[in-house]
């Protein structure tokens, strides 16, 4: 944390997950200090009791507010620090943009995120589950309230993504940069929007970051130049965004430790 | 139309579409004007070249502006006019409030929507799909843009949902109406966010309507109070609600003719 301020939340995340990587960027953008609790993915922390009872979702990033409120999903998360932090102002001006923004996030949710999830589970979920037992296995699925998370980890246990699959996935995170490049040539740039740099350059960033690791050299000329001006955001460098298996490392060393009730 | 303005906008909805219900909803409770176009979802017209063009998501509603600017999704098409036409407002003050509203909208798309699905899919497009031949499903599916779309159709053509999964999906939406009876513990009432009718009661009006419909006389007592006072709103009679299945023959007997290019 570089900023000077108290601190006025408690942010519950994952070095390696895109969804806490929004928020963290956010929140460097903002400037607002914040707590940073690290939630071990990979030995289950978010879907132990106590982090269940925290946030019901079973999900990273998580927001705890002063007041105690607890706030999740990173895109609302995000429009909500936007709303209460309001400088520098992270929204268009214009109604039809502010749609277009939520419209262009709600993208990245809906079809990035699964597309990201398949490189990413590959690599660094893969490897664990692989090696449980069917009586293990059943009992970490007990432990996952989302159908769709249950999914996810039967495969990395028993059938994990192919090749093919990874490519395919790849292939939708090139497909979204190519939007990218569309938008900056539609807004004339800096930013997908124009001059100011929104929640919509902010909440792709993490995609483009794992797209660059995993096929480097193929953005097209405006995306590489914008994403050279994101990367030197004070808000990136806030974000701490580091190399995907160098911060799935560093989810591990820095677990918090379990709580005490 | 109730309403006396020039239309501001064109409307591509369906009538039994929850979706397409929510923002005529919008629409009736800011007293805004607007053509309404009839998509006949039961003969595909959402997925015909034309509407494709219009909207490459096929899906409905679609609210063309003045300027031909095209929105979709009917949660941040309704957020598009509630900031575009502030009154009366439709979101809380509080940020934090506005985030949860925000969270609440997003839970009714990701789970009452696909839960509602399955009732409303057996009754009104289950006895079309199932009489068409392998090759007219296959020409039919190959007009889909959406996986989870083709996955619906083939199943209402090839595998309809049992009674047990329609009764499970309507537990589900049984369960939406337990967390809007905690909402108005906790907020007092008369709406969900305490004094001010805003987009979290609009927004799940129409799912609590269809649940009322299958499972008449089930919700609790301040959802009872709730929702009759949510049918007395002038804009639930703008919104034009009706019963489902004459809905569902409203929209073929008002289906717009396909547009001559």
């Amino acid at each position: 944390m570089a900023q000077s301020q108290k601190p006025k939340f408690t942010l519950y995340h994952g070095w390696s997950s895109s969804a806490s990587r929004k928020v963290r960027l956010t929140l460097g953008e903002k400037g607002l200090a914040y707590d940073g609790r690290v939630i071990d993915l990979r030995s289950f922390q978010h879907h132990t009791p106590w982090f269940k009872k925290l946030n019901p979702s079973a999900i990273v990033p998580c927001l705890v507010l002063e007041n105690g409120k607890i706030l999740v999903e990173s895109n609302l998360i995000n429009e909500y620090l936007d709303e209460a932090f309001p400088n520098p102002p992270l929204m268009p001006e214009d109604p039809i943009d502010r749609h277009e923004v939520r419209r262009w996030s709600k993208y990245v949710d809906d079809v990035c995120l699964p597309a990201v999830q398949k490189p990413n589970w590959s690599k660094s979920m893969e490897p664990i589950a692989k090696k449980w037992s069917d009586k293990e296995l059943q009992e970490h699925l007990d432990a996952i309230p989302s159908q769709e998370r249950r999914d996810l980890w039967l495969r990395m246990a028993r059938n994990p993504f192919k090749p093919e699959e990874i490519e395919k996935a790849l292939d939708v995170l090139q497909d979204m940069c190519m939007k990218i490049e569309a938008y900056l040539k539609k807004s004339g740039g800096p930013w997908l929007f124009g001059e100011r740099y929104t929640l919509a350059d902010i909440n792709v960033a993490p995609y483009v970051f794992r797209f660059e690791e995993e096929r480097p050299g193929k953005l097209a000329p405006l995306t590489r130049d914008w994403w050279a001006r994101v990367q030197q955001r004070p808000g990136f460098k806030a974000g701490e965004i580091g190399g995907y298996m160098f911060d799935v490392k560093r989810g591990i060393d820095e677990a918090m430790p379990e709580p005490k009730e």
